[in-house]
């Protein structure tokens, strides 16, 4: 970069105002500081540009000086793609592109801009009776454009898809600044190549999503929710299938949650009551939606069926709202309810779904080896195969000690497992700058040289977030 | 291409054996004359490589000799895409590679070689009690490799998606002959861009689809069938509507036919007898899936409900096997049907579904201002917005003489409605040779520009599928 420091900030000021520039950098904290607190790199410059064609503007300007750019949008990002990793990069905050540009509810699509706050997506749809049915712990910040970078899951992934299955078509600025207009409101459109899917997931590096066309659903006139008790994650797959077989795709949740979970929020008082049958070595949170006109009780009988079959222990049926929202509090604040049990270490896997059993068993033993005392807390997606496979400090350990001792060599061992079984190693929270030298190692090189020549052929400057996803060089 | 045929043929035998290759234009028949029969051209040779690695092989010879390959599946594909173009190209054909290497129940996959028929796959997927929810008219011989590289629809894509919502991974020999290993069966895997995306649909230009891992999903138990008289497609689209909000995701199909393509079944012995109420403008073909232990009558309320609120005529519920199979052949025999009639001037377009009406509203009158007489037959998948917009020569017209002054016209027509609407000139059949000049004129010029970036970047010798999808050249 060849640009100073003040050139970058004048010309981008002479760019879009100085209300659309952020050159202090005593200003960039909420810019450059992530969740986790995992990354600490300054930044160029923040830029906050208004209209479609002030993000082409930057773009085209970087594209012409070289400068790389970072695409933001509620900085939620959990694997650093949305900060910096030189240093030297300009982010592009896309939080004032935050309009609905349309609700069309005979086609069942919304049109969004790329800053707009999932929880205001929501609302949007609700006041349609429509529903977008991305739901996950950050909804309160997370923002459109950066939802589908990172390609989402969350919590019904299982009925509706991901941020790609979402997805019906994107508007995007390319490296040379022109647009890419994608927004289509179309279920089969075969003419040409699946660019919407290449752009959702690539983490901005191959494209700033300005736009989406989402799909929207019928709202669901209710939800059935059971809170289960079970004896373990062979059982919870078993119970899986069941229900898929009777169920089908009304199947929205299926998670899974072990004791020790249900014990920490109770410590911690993040409950205001159990919301389970009691003590049990597992639970499994499951949820059916019921159309309008349907007969209630769908999950009810369901599970009595399974009940009969001895497939499960227990099982709790929310009876009212309040019932439904402690039972999913107790699945969403089991992050955070973790954080308060000392340093924790955290894997974001999947593997086939017959194999989560597999994983969880292998993956604790292997850690309690190497680690005595250490506490699994594998949580999370039984439906979609994908485990949040977390691990708690020893009661008592140093926590500076223990990350500086555990980290590295459980890592090893839990994606040995799930590379061994087939898996992911990153099933929801994408590579970034996290991940990417893991990437590189795990991934088939042929796949990763597909990626560097769709990078090399769309950005051949690279500076569409530089070094994130895919490292520039061999 | 320097090469001289027999040089080519001597080559290749080399790599495959005798039994490998045809040489003799004389048996290249049924690999270079295609269901519609608009294509004539011969090709080089004909390949037939009995495994991934002779694949490799034929790929790697190709590209040192910059010789054209089109891959080839069952040769049931509509524009063309699956046969040559210039004459000079080797076909590959993958129909010895039709093994299904396996099915996992639990984690509801299928891993299919290219070749495998997809009539083939659902007896496979069926006796392990599952489904393989691709359901088209040419099943009993189109093969995998073929139905996803053209990202087939078919009549079950409501409920299910297309051939790449329905495909997990794919493997795939890459332009210098190098294997993509991307099989896989994660529901959630965010480790680098989509590269599996964007294999699936694109026609064998960007690589050869060798195998891929298949969704399975459980058997219902049943299937309710009705065979609804309506006054048209404005009323089709409100009965739509209120199925979605009643129904949600087991509403598997929405098909709508208007009368004179029941005329023209009766009228052709197709049918052993009417299928319907009785004489209505327009039908729709409506199927709800029932899961295990579900409660059996879900359409039948449903459509109640409708009759109530007066959104429909009449309604015939199938109450056999044989009901189901008559209704459902007098909407799969349309275009075998419509043969009979002479003539017969085709596109295949979707649309938002809401301008579905609209579309059929304006395509007709414009068709009949411009070709008095002329008989418009639009039928398809209401519920995708995918309509196949065919068009029938005026009673006792002569057929050379209608075709000759009328397909130019009729397309352009169409096409200019479609495109106002936000629609598709390609729903479901792709582009192949047929439309590859279409595309050029109607799609977005920087698409264009992207995807032949990637053609570049993926295939810089352009030896897969020459021609097809993208011209050479700017």
């Amino acid at each position: 970069m060849t640009l100073s420091p003040a050139d970058t900030i004048a010309q981008l000021t002479a760019l879009l105002g100085a209300n659309g520039v952020i050159g202090d950098p005593d200003r960039m904290g909420a810019y450059i500081n992530e969740p986790r607190k995992r990354f600490h790199q300054k930044a160029a410059a923040v830029s906050l540009p208004a209209s479609v064609e002030q993000v082409q503007a930057i773009v085209r300007w970087a594209n012409e000086n070289s400068v790389g750019l970072i695409p933001q949008g509620g900085n939620t990002g959990l694997v650093g793609a949305q900060v910096p990793l030189r240093g030297d990069e300009v982010i592009v905050s896309l939080q004032k592109l935050d309009r609905i540009r349309a609700i069309d509810t005979a086609a069942g699509t919304m049109t969004s801009e790329a800053g707009t706050i999932l929880e205001n997506a929501h609302k949007a749809a609700e006041a349609e009776g429509m529903i977008f049915p991305l739901w996950l712990a950050s909804q309160g910040s997370a923002r459109i454009g950066g939802l589908l970078s990172s390609n989402a899951g969350g919590v019904n992934v299982l009925a509706y898809g991901n941020a790609r299955e979402l997805t019906m078509g994107v508007e995007a600025v390319l490296a040379d600044g022109r647009l890419y207009r994608g927004l289509n409101s179309l279920k089969k459109d075969n003419t040409g190549y699946d660019l919407k899917d290449l752009l959702v997931g690539a983490e901005g590096t191959l494209g700033i999503i300005t736009a989406a066309t989402l799909k929207l659903f019928p709202k669901p006139e209710d939800y059935e929710t059971a809170l289960i008790s079970i004896t373990g994650p062979e059982a919870a797959l078993t119970l899986f299938q069941h229900l898929r077989e009777r169920i089908g795709s009304r199947l929205n949740a299926f998670e899974i949650v072990p004791r020790i979970g249900l014990d920490m929020q109770l410590r911690h008082g993040d409950l205001d009551r159990d919301p389970s049958a009691g003590p049990s070595p597992w639970y499994a949170l499951i949820e059916v939606s019921r159309m309008k006109g349907g007969a209630p009780g769908a999950l009810q009988t369901a599970i009595e069926a399974a009940f009969a079959e001895g497939l499960l222990d227990n099982a709790v049926f929310a009876e009212s709202l309040e019932d439904r929202t402690r039972m999913w509090a107790f699945r969403e604040q089991m992050s955070e309810v973790q954080s308060k049990e000392g340093a924790s270490i955290k894997h974001d896997v999947s593997v086939p779904i017959a194999a989560v059993p597999q994983l969880i068993a292998e993956g604790s033993a292997a850690a309690l080896r190497l680690v005595p005392g250490i506490r699994p807390v594998p949580f999370g997606h039984m439906g979609d195969g994908n485990i949040h496979f977390n691990f708690s400090q020893p009661v008592g350990a140093d926590p500076k000690a223990f990350m500086a001792s555990a980290d590295e060599i459980l890592h090893e061992a839990i994606y040995e497992i799930v590379l061994r079984l087939g898996g992911s190693v990153s099933a929801e929270h994408g590579i970034g700058q996290l991940k990417v030298d893991l990437l590189k190692q795990v991934k088939d090189p042929v796949a990763l040289d597909m990626m560097r020549a769709i990078k090399m052929a769309l950005d051949p400057k690279g500076i569409l977030n530089p070094g994130k996803m895919l490292r520039a060089g061999p």
